[in-house]
């Protein structure tokens, strides 16, 4: 087994405001999938797109809002979003803390 | 988009003080794996026992200890635990409030 504060993790910054976390992947022998976890400052985003893998978040603190083409839903601490593949999505920190999720992805795609 | 505080979902009692809810899986359209959420009361533990797959684990509040054939781990809010196929694991609350998990499993398992 494999155990730690996900905090000792360096994060990557790949959209400006956005820090991901590789909290388990294949690094760590996981064959299936990556569950990383984002921080999103307050104010900012992930880019509105799509891709062929799905998402399944879990937010952990903050206040944030989550949007598709169906339209736009609150997120807070305890809310759990599923994302389909190929579904459009983004997500925006609309508080004014730090908006921390967990997001699991299938191992195919580069984490 | 699936969007649901999880809360909302009716949790299930497989072992004595120890409550699981189904967060996302195979009801939900997840095609690959599913992301439940556990509440082991003060002094419950989950079965020492092993399986084909594998475990992605963040820890949500509350103190415990994760057990394997290499030992004994404290976890903590903010732990991140990666049990590997077929090895042996359980958690315990070894504190005074409830010990709350993620933990993420391939789909081919029964939830």
């Amino acid at each position: 087994m494999k155990v730690r504060d996900y905090l000792q993790i360096e994060p990557v910054e790949d959209v400006p405001g956005v820090l991901r976390r590789v909290a388990i992947g294949a690094e760590d022998g996981a064959p299936r999938f990556a569950m990383r976890v984002f921080e999103v400052s307050p104010g900012s985003s992930t880019p509105f797109h799509s891709h062929w893998w799905e998402h399944e978040v879990f937010v952990l603190s903050g206040e944030g809002l989550v949007k598709s083409q169906e339209g736009e839903k609150s997120i807070a601490e305890g809310t759990v979003v599923y994302i389909a593949p190929d579904e459009e999505h983004c997500f925006t920190n609309s508080g004014n803390d730090v908006l921390r999720f967990i997001c699991v992805i299938p191992l195919e795609n580069k984490v």
